[in-house]
């Protein structure tokens, strides 16, 4: 089969032959039908500090992707719910299911958690073995967003860490996450959207999915706005989704007193925080987003697509075959691109 | 009456006649019999930066504080709830009641709070007149116990801002308010209560208290340490009570993945924060504590102290008259002290 | 002023000439513009034997209610937030703010309560006067929507009691509350809304505030109905707002395994439950809606009226000048209408 | 191996030579040294209607056990977490992990939950075969505490459903689990526990176990007492352990307003209940209690007896070998006993 691998320390990736992966007895093997190309692939690519430190080449690349069951293990046959033909999705955080955060309700905080596409091969290639017990049906939902579910679950963590109806929130970024952050949060009740970005292209996306208003963060004067569309109050919740050390501070400036901000961008840089007045005295709540519950996130996207409540779709700006995929990274890298989809199998 | 008065812009405070304040028709008149003395008030001894900028001089200090019932006024009468003669003790934020906060279980948040001893005349005095609403019967409870509900408010509201029952639990700071928490994390079941300082008598004071363990920051290694009573795992619950901006660093350090941190102490200065690395990796949430819920936190400090459930005296370590407000001033300054407290009336 | 008192016991009321509400110290007189007809009033107008209990003739009627200011006593002045001129709305119940409820967040459960048009003189009059605190201005809400908001606050209360963003909601019963609370749970993001009721005309009131399905329960199978609509499942949340006791026995067959039902229906009869078959086995958690949250829900409404979330006017039926008391009652009667409205003042 | 088997429909139990149980890829199997004898054990040896409507016969019983790891299936060894050797318990309930409850955090309600020891093999065997995923080391607990803590685990769930520190608690039912319950409540920081059974022996181990105040309901007025005790408020939280239809009523009559009622015991008829005066005006919230959380609860056991927070040492009353199974079930009919202990194995 054709896999997308990263061969060796060291910028880039090749397209080759690799044989199908094993399917243990409690795996299903899947067809890919569409994957989703993400920041971290870019990472992946450019081999910075990060990539270098975490993977062990050769790994095949890619976490977000749907497609369809052709082969499950004996041990996953008997649990009677997955079949062959099955469409489905999969939650690539492979956890262990015995630490004290898997037993508290915070797997996708797993010491021990294996990331497909970094720590295991992925999902970039025309079939991927799962552990049953990560696998989802889509029941009617397509593969092409059934492959964007992962990141669209970074959105759907981000925006339901805390109660967004009738409430104000601010989306600090749009890139596809951010944007999908926006919807659902209309979708949901926030009683005022207001997301920014510095690409005009992003803000249009984020427009289309629901935000009442945008601020272009290099021409408007952010806090003022925000300050005035709340009655001087400031926003209820802070998404923070840009990883922009100037995003911290202006998540400071803008929440409200008893508000809470919600980090998922992750800067490459230290900031400045000034504990006493952006914190304690304002009675501020922070919490750092990583992955997805497992998995209320799952299910809660499962019930706002097929009810129709968020459409995804403006998201998706590109779409390429799998053999295009530097084609793919250099519109990822241009950073003016949504969503990125690669059409592999069908 | 006698006041010890903040006369005028610059160091130090000085004992006067003043009259006896106003009964409003809302208000209850009390006669101070105890009163505790607060690191806030030496920052507006010493006339620090915060200080000068809060404080309109001539103003009476204090805001801890437990009396009684000499008069009340015609409204306050007539809620039927409090009479002549009830020993009390009083939330010191006078809040709005209409604000957002106000309005949605955040009054100690409230934009428009005016604190007594800073922003209107406060307790060292032989009487302070009281909103009747944010006054409350001591019923059993001694007045000496009664004046240091206000910072004992704020160790509750730090370690119940989250669950501690069966929790691992690190006080960072042994202030009085530390020792506090101590206490009530050990009554509320923390399965291990870890206290730090830099001073062997507050140690000795947070061992009384209930600490399992004491470590010493200054000689052991805290972050190893906390690791090895954890089994390499960190803590669920940091209370951060020493404002240090090496405190912050050392929470984010011993923070379990998905832990919590609640920051009381107020630094100084600003703090260098890795967001990737100390919050969102971790999936940390941070939680600013500024006053007392109003009013769970007094009910749930009327509830462990009638119940015998927390024994706050080993933490009074200093009791003057208020004649020798001087003395106890230095002894604050000198911060080796527990609470002190003035004996101001009977 | 003209006011519809109960004059003595026994059933009906009399409309009379009354003398102006004496304005206290902490009290607001508002001209009322608008009032808001109940079924509470309706059991008041019977005398039933709630009523006959609870009400001391002669009490002037009516709780629900919109209007302006035009006198302030000198505390409620002197808080600042009202002035005369402002338009505004209530909440009915007066609580005595020191009871354990009153401290701990559930002051809408004070067992002091004294509600406005039952324990003391209400709003079916030219003039009400109102403790400061229980008063909200409009800010661009209509009095005639205004004079509703406290019936509306019962559908967000038994709403907002549990997450009903991305889950399934069983509306049962569609009078004025129960179509409040499909609009609130659709502009929420439930995934599936289904309304039930005996009456056509109620369920496409229902339909027009946004419910996906209607059921009507005396011709329909409901519970089978529901069972398919949800794979079997059952609903994640039933809003029992029939007060008939065969809605219980449906609430519990149509909930889910760990689901929820929030009980505002009164119903005047008690109910058999098979507490291991229905409640225990099931997991389920029960939850008795009185009142509204003070004021949170109140803000909620704001937020949601505000932002054009909720459109309420659907649900009213019929308007009727308060000279036409008897035939507005009639109405009620009737069994068929939606909210009837009292135009009073202007 | 021994294995004590419900041979056929009908009274009574046999115990039998059977073959050791085969170990499945993801299983460990288990020598079982001791486990707890269960009412749920009793139902079946007296084949009442749930028992001859559920099982289906032979089956080996027991479903409460501690014990030591002689083998790990191929997979169960590859997650690396558990090794022969381990002394361990394991949940009984034995779940699916796809269906909506296990996807949200309420895997104790898994509509196809297989229970050990009634829907499959149980633990009064010399050998058990678990999934992996349902198995936890004891590391220091002795095996006859794992033993029971699959009831002690009811217990925590039922006290731990609400915040109990600083609250005041009332156990209604001091069987074994009513016991337990009574410390758990104690060691979080209950400020009140009151605990009422009609055996007298019962209420001797409620007391201690920490109950402040015992009542004798076949002798005290536990409803006038209770209202004495709480200054005429009622309790916080009530646990119904009784699962007799009169402790409904008792419940509903001593929950605060805004109280909790946590349902455990599970009545064999049904109960009439006023839900407009016993729920609704008094704004009660019921929860029904089934299994543990998984694995929150036995994450919380956990801490509680390696911490020394509670001993339920106090509660077993009886120890007997596997063979005396038969005096084992008269002591349990009896009524009388706390825990009953089968030693099967060392």
């Amino acid at each position: 089969m054709r896999a997308l691998v990263k061969t060796k320390a060291g910028p880039g990736m090749e397209l080759q032959e690799a044989p199908q992966p094993a399917c243990g007895p409690n795996d299903v093997l899947i067809r890919v039908h569409h994957a989703g190309l993400c920041g971290t692939d870019l990472h992946i690519w450019n081999w910075d500090s990060w990539a270098s430190q975490r993977l062990k080449p050769p790994v095949t690349i890619g976490h977000e992707f749907a497609g369809v069951i052709t082969q499950l293990g004996p041990e996953a046959e008997a649990t009677g719910v997955l079949a062959v033909g099955d469409e489905v999705t999969a939650e690539g955080h492979i956890v262990c299911g015995h630490c004290l955060q898997c037993r508290t309700g915070s797997a996708h905080l797993c010491r021990r958690t294996q990331i497909i596409g970094v720590d295991r091969d992925g999902a970039f290639a025309d079939y991927i073995a799962m552990p049953e017990s990560n696998v989802m049906k889509l029941e009617g939902i397509a593969t092409e967003i059934g492959a964007i579910m992962d990141p669209m679950g970074n959105a759907f963590h981000t925006v339901f860490e805390t109660d967004v109806t009738a409430r104000t929130v601010f989306i600090l970024g749009c890139g596809p996450i951010g944007c999908f952050a926006v919807g659902v949060a209309r979708a949901a009740g926030a009683s005022l959207v207001i997301a920014s970005d510095i690409i005009e292209r992003r803000l249009d996306i984020a427009r289309t999915m629901g935000a009442h208003v945008t601020l272009n963060a290099s021409s408007d004067d952010v806090t003022a706005q925000i300050r005035e569309l709340t009655d001087g109050e400031g926003v209820d919740v802070v998404c923070e989704m840009s990883g922009h050390p100037s995003g911290h501070a202006q998540a400071f400036a803008v929440a409200r007193l008893g508000g809470r901000i919600n980090l998922l961008g992750t800067p490459s840089q230290t900031t400045e925080v000034d504990f006493a007045r952006d914190i304690i005295f304002k009675g501020l709540t922070l919490y750092g987003v990583t992955g997805r519950r497992m998995y209320r996130t799952w299910h809660q996207m499962q019930r706002f697509l097929r009810a129709g409540l968020l459409d995804p779709l403006p998201v998706i700006t590109h779409r390429f075959p799998l053999e295009s995929f530097t084609e793919a990274f250099q519109v990822i890298k241009a950073g003016k691109a949504g969503k990125v989809i690669l059409a592999i199998g069908a």
